[in-house]
Parts: structure tokens; sequence; C-alpha cells
């Protein structure tokens, strides 16, 4: 395929085209085009252009773009259209995971009106049933739409009723098997399907080893799961062991690049989901708290430095190292934190203890800043007169590196204890805290070097 | 499901068993795993127990187990194998593109005996047309096994023929519908196959709108292509448009998380791909390096504080804050940056120019700089005497914080027009750079101040 690349010339088109009407020459453009496509288009529009755009899609597609948008721009294009418009035109031409997902986003009474009025109350009680999850579960992972079979039927009796089903499922990704009572027993192949006479009974064929989940398991687990399995779709149980739903893999890789992500703004020091092109005050509020909270820290580190004030008068060489001190500190401390909040994410770290951890993070620190501190040590005596600044800056920048790199692996692990984000120890909190604590050690260095050479 | 968790408990039991060659106890307990869990305990298995873990299972199993395996443990564990045991018990059991990665790792002369060795010669030719691809392109992702129908033939032909070609493929997610040439038509949904008549020609009924890639095309962009079309599995082209092979998205939700995990390790200052298990040297040589880059950018501030050293003596107060005015240019530097980066990663940034948002960066690192500022300002003009200190460090923090919002936006886009990872703008790199420039600021603004006041 010639991968669609969005550029102004592209979009200055379809605006002339959409002002002026062009509606053949606009179905001519589009036809290319993804829904996927079309809604990146649309996230560029301004709210009465997308809906002539959308207009001229059959509903089906436009369901499927609506689906594909920006979240803002979403909830920005259905506030101009009735609960009416918005349940025929758009949520019944929806799997029932994306129809739930999207409703959430709009206002309470909106949402209410909206699945009264849709014409398949199937779809509505689904709908109804998927918004009670909480989004960060299996359960709000899932969709309705799946074909099972019962474990007596025989295998014409299983195309027929598949058949029939099928007319309602867009992906057939597997076939479930289950009980009279609707608990969950096993997988029927497609490809044993293929194989088989038609008399054959599903009971000799189907495979009783599946993989399935609980639909209150939390997200994360679940992406976990499917990721270590090498899974594309995964049943989901009530607590009776009734199917209930299943879970493409489409919707978890968005689990998982949004975990990563989030680990990635919170070690940048930037609290929530963002990006370059959100609004300003969005923007603000996601990083200026992470500033005032170093800010804070650099005021005490302010502090600490000014006691050590008499000293700074005598020596004033000592003060050409703090920068430096504390910058290494900060990152031995980061690349600490990182390796256990990665660890951590990527289940690779259960089975060694803490204690085992720790000490061999005490190793590494240690040899890192020996390498460090040599280096340090080598450029002071060949570039300074002073001995004791020498020894002052280099024993201190051993002290912090080993001290930052347990810091380092303890607070996320501490902190993974009390079931908090780990990934939070990666942020401007651990450079903060190493600084102030670096700066300690330093000075208290030096006065002792400075009292012995 | 029970998921599996590897217990300290569990992993004596399976030792003591292994020890005391109780084969029936451990098929027992091995009966419940699934091959990913088997692999995670001969993570931490020894190469003998590891053989003799292997040695219980099916061939079939054995194989599925190896792919789940640690890269380090693989490669070890296949050290004790003949080139004969590794082609029969488990090249031979799997699918080609899991053989090619598995036989990459292998030094050249035991990898091209395996493929020799190999009974079956298709797959053997298979695996070696694999093997040419880069392993970062969609070659090097994708598996050679398929089903594929003729445009031509009938749905009765197109069962009978996908009848003999599912006996080779584990999974079949797609037929693909090819002409007399093999050049890639369009796609068969199952579905669709179970609701017409046999003697309807594939020609009716398939759907020529099917998203495909060349061979040629970067992994990175595949994983692209795969999470925004939601696609499950993703058929593979030569030059000349044939149909060659197939990816599926479990090894695409690897790639995606490697790319995550890399920005993020070299944001966190981490050279390789490493965690916290690997060996002592594997982890210096993938951290030391970044820590003497910032060593050395702290030399250099300190040098640029020696030259104001007669200031700070007059003036030691002006210590106080050193640090404080570094870690914010680091932090802000930081924000900016990964923003950047995290934009490229998800493709988020295409639309608006540079200028525009460098201009944004500057408005939000004005605001930023204002507020900090400020509050630095009223603290000191409360609890310190000096005029010119209060104003020196809330006017060079300012300054600082804009310079680092837009230092910070332009490193990694610059990066990124010269076709380098721009994520290495966010490590030590960035935060080392802001220091220095940050300390010469505050300096050069010290001098200004204190000839005012």
């Amino acid at each position: 395929m010639q991968q669609f690349k969005l550029t102004k010339e592209y979009l200055e088109n379809i605006k002339l085209l959409l002002a002026s009407q062009k509606t053949d020459l606009l179905i001519a453009a589009l036809d290319e085009l993804y829904p996927a496509d079309i809604a990146e288009v649309i996230d560029e529009l301004d709210t009465d252009e997308a809906k002539g755009l959308i207009s001229i899609l059959s509903t089906e597609e436009g369901a499927e773009v609506l689906r594909e948008l920006d979240e803002d721009t979403r909830i920005q294009f259905l506030q101009s259209f009735s609960p009416k418009e918005i349940a025929d035109n758009f949520i019944d031409n929806l799997d029932t995971d994306d129809a739930a997902d999207i409703l959430a986003e709009l206002p309470e009474d909106k949402k209410n009106d909206i699945i009264h009025l849709l014409k398949d109350k199937e779809q509505a009680s689904d709908i109804k049933e998927l918004m009670a999850y909480d989004e960060d579960t299996a359960g709000g992972l899932m969709a309705k739409e799946l074909i099972k079979v019962n474990i007596n039927w025989n295998v014409l009796t299983c195309i027929r009723e598949m058949k029939k089903q099928a007319e309602e499922v867009s992906h057939v990704y597997s076939v479930y098997v289950v009980d009279d009572e609707g608990k969950l027993k096993g997988i029927l192949s497609l490809k044993k399907l293929l194989l088989v006479t038609t008399s054959t009974k599903v009971e000799e064929i189907y495979n009783d080893d599946v993989i399935s989940v609980r639909a209150k398991m939390a997200a994360e687990e679940v992406g976990g799961i499917m990721k270590k399995y090498d899974l594309v779709v995964l049943p989901v149980l009530n607590d009776d062991g009734k199917l209930i739903g299943r879970i493409t893999i489409d919707d978890v890789v968005d689990v998982i690049r949004e975990e990563a992500d989030k680990d990635y703004q919170l070690m940048s020091g930037i609290s929530e989901n963002i990006d370059s092109s959100d609004s300003l005050p969005l923007i603000l509020r996601a990083r200026l708290p992470w500033l005032l909270i170093a800010l804070f820290g650099g005021i005490i580190g302010s502090q600490i430095i000014s006691i050590y004030e008499p000293q700074i008068m005598v020596h004033p060489e000592m003060a050409f190292f703090m920068p430096l001190i504390a910058a290494m500190g900060g990152n031995v401390g980061v690349q600490s934190s990182a390796l256990i909040v990665q660890g951590l994410a990527n289940n690779t770290l259960q089975m060694s203890g803490i204690v085992w951890k720790l000490g061999k993070e005490l190793l590494v620190g240690l040899l890192n800043g020996l390498a460090c501190s040599g280096v340090l040590l080598g450029y002071n005596l060949i570039f300074n007169d002073s001995l004791a600044l020498s020894f002052t800056v280099s024993i201190a920048l051993l002290s912090v590196i080993i001290f930052a790199a347990i810091f380092g692996t303890f607070v996320p692990l501490v902190l993974e204890k009390y079931k908090i984000d780990p990934a939070l120890a990666t942020g401007p909190f651990i450079t903060t805290s190493n600084d102030i604590i670096g700066l300690f050690i330093y000075f208290m260095i030096g006065r002792l070097m400075y009292g012995i050479f």
C-alpha cells in the first residue's frame, strides 16, 4: 500500500472542495482512504467542515471514522448532533465496546437519551452492561460480539448457527464452545472445522485448553497475559464462569502503549497524558507542579549550602564542584530507578529478592563511582593545586553515586510495595532528593578533608 | 484462568523433582502450564536441569518453550545440542519466522549446518529466504506460513485447497486471494465463506481492499500501520507485488514495546536494552559512558564557575543557588524534549511547523518561568537580605527556564531531521548542556545585578 500521509496541501484541497460543495470530487478523494486516515483529516477540520465530510460517507464508514477520531475532536464533534442522530448514525453501527467507550465521554443525560433511542434493544442492554465496568478492567475492554456454539451440537448445526451469528460480528477471530448454562468449555478452531465431516460432534473436536480472564481483572494484567501468551483474542468470564465477552489485541496494544507513555512522561516530569498540540492551560497544569516541587527542593538545597557559607568563604573553590556532585547523583539515581520501573512494568523482576537487588546495585554504584571519581581525581590532581579539594570532590562523588544507586533502587520498590505507581520515583522527585542529600554529603566530607590536609 | 506465578517454592520443587528424576510427578506439575510459563521456569534453571525438563515435553511443546525463552538462556541452552538435534527437535517444529529468529542468534557455521540438516527442504529454503532480510524490516518480522487461494477458484475448490494448506499453518488468521502470478489481489473472509454456497466463485466474494506492506519497510513503520489500522495480520509483498509472507500482531506488540523501552532507557541514561538481571559488565557498559559524559559536563561547569571565583569570594551567597538554577534548567529541558520525542514516536507532530512549536514552547517556558521565578523572588525577599541576590536568582531562573524550554524542543527536532534518534536528546546530554549554559547565564546576570544594586 501507499501509506497515507496527511500534508498541508492535501488538507487545503479538502477544505476547498468542502467550501465549494464539490461532493463528487470529495467522494473520489476520500475513496482511497481508510477510516483511520479520514479521522486524521477530520482532526484538523472545524466542526462544520467535519460534519460536511462525514455526511458524504456511508453511515458504517462514518461510525468507523468517529471511532478513530482524537477524543477531544470527537467530543466537540458530537456536541453538534442530537441524541437521535448519534444513536442512528453512529452508535447503531459500532461494536458494543467502541459504542460504550464513546458514550462514556458524553454528559450523563445525553448518554442515557442515546441508549434509550437505540433501535436494537439487545445492543442497548449490552452497552449498558459494558458501561457498568471500570474502564481499566477486562470488562471495560471487552466487546459483547462473539461467536459461540454449544458443546452438544454437531458440526452441521454449528456451521448453521455460526452463519446466523456471523452477521452480527465483524471479524471472526475464534469460535467459543459453551455448555447449556453458557459456561466456557473451550475453543473450536476454524481450521479443525475445515478438516472434519459435518456429522462430527463439537465435543470430539474442540480444544478445552483455553486461556480466559475474569471481567474484573485489571487492564494492565490483561495486557500482560495477551502479550505473554501471544493471544489475538481473549474470552472474558463473569464470576460464575459464564462467557460474557471477548477482548481483541488491538484494544490491548493501546493499553500497552499508554502504559509505556505514562512511565515515560512521569520520568520527564509531566503528570498528565498530554502532547504538544494540547491547550496551554493543560500543558501548564501537567508541567508546572513538577517544576515547583523541584524549585522547593532547590530552595532546601540552598539552605543547606548556606549553613556552609563560612566554609565557602574560606574555600570558594568548593563551590566549583557543587553542580557536578548534584548532577551526578541525579543521573545515577534516575538510571537505577528506571531499571526497576521498567523491570516492574515488564514483569522481569519477580524472582530475586530485594536484598539481592540492592546488593547488586551497590556493586554497580561502587564500580561506576570508582571509575568516575578516579577520572575526576586525576583531573583535579593535574589541574588543581588543592589536595583537600581534590580528595573532597572525589570521595564525595563516590559516596553520592553509591548513595544514589541504592536510593534510586529502593524508592520505586517501596512505592510498588505500597501500591503507589513506582514510575513516580523516576521524575524530578529523585533528582531533587539526590541534589539535597548529595550537597549535604559533599560539605560534610569537605569539612573533614580540609581538617586533614 | 489461574494466572501462573513462578514462586521460589515452586522452583525448588521442580528442581527437586528433576534431581530425583520423578518424571511422572514432573509431567503432572507441568501439565497445567503453557509454554510461556515453562519458559519462565527454565530461565531460572541451569543447562542440565533445563535439558532434563525439555526432554519430558513433546517436541512440539519443547520447540514452543524454546521460542519463549529469554535470549541469553536460549543461546546458552542450545550450545549443549548438536546441529542435528537442534534441527530435528526444535527448528523442524517452529514457524519459519521464529526458526529464522532463533537461528540468527547462533554462530554462522552452526546455523548453516542446522539449515542443511532440516528434513523439510521447503522449510529450509523459506528460513534461508527470511534470514536474508534485515531483522528490523517487514521481511525480518514475517512468516512464510499462510493460506492463499486463487482468484479463479470456486468456494468448493477453495475449501479443499485450504484444508491441505491448513495442516501446515498453526493459526488461520486470513485467507489471501492471489492471481495466477501469485500477486496479492485481496482477502477472503472466513465469515463470507460460511455464508455462501460452494459453487460461488472466489472472484465474486473476495474483498479487494486489503492493506499490505513491502518486505523492505522498517519494522517501526509496520508497527505504526498495524496499530493505526487495528490489524491482526498484515500481508507482505516483494517488489513485484507477489505475496511472500505475513506479519502477525504478536510480533509487532514486541516491536512497539521495545521501541517505547528504548526511548525510556535513553532518557534515563542507559544505552542498551538491559534489565537488572543482566551481567555486571553489560550493565556497566550501558550506564558508565553516560555518567562519564555527565562528569565531563560537570568539569566544564566547574571551570565556568571558577572564572567567577572573585565574585563568589565577595558574594558567597551566590553559590547557594547554583544547584537550583542547574536543576531547574535540566528539568524544563527534559520536559520539553520528552514531549517532542513522544510526539515523534506516536506520529502526532506532523501538521504544525517547527517555528510554531518553538513559539508555543517559548510561551510555556515564559509562563512556567514567571511562576517559578515569582515564587523564588517572594521567598528571597522575605528570607534574604540581599536585593541583588534576590533579583539575580529570579532573573537567571526565568532566563534559564526559557532557554531550556527552547533548547529542549529544538535539539530533538534537529536530531530527527538529520536521522539521528531524537530520544538521545532527552538523556544526560540535555541536562548536562543545560547545567553548563545555566550557570553561565546565572553568573552573567549576577555580575550585572551586583553592579546595579
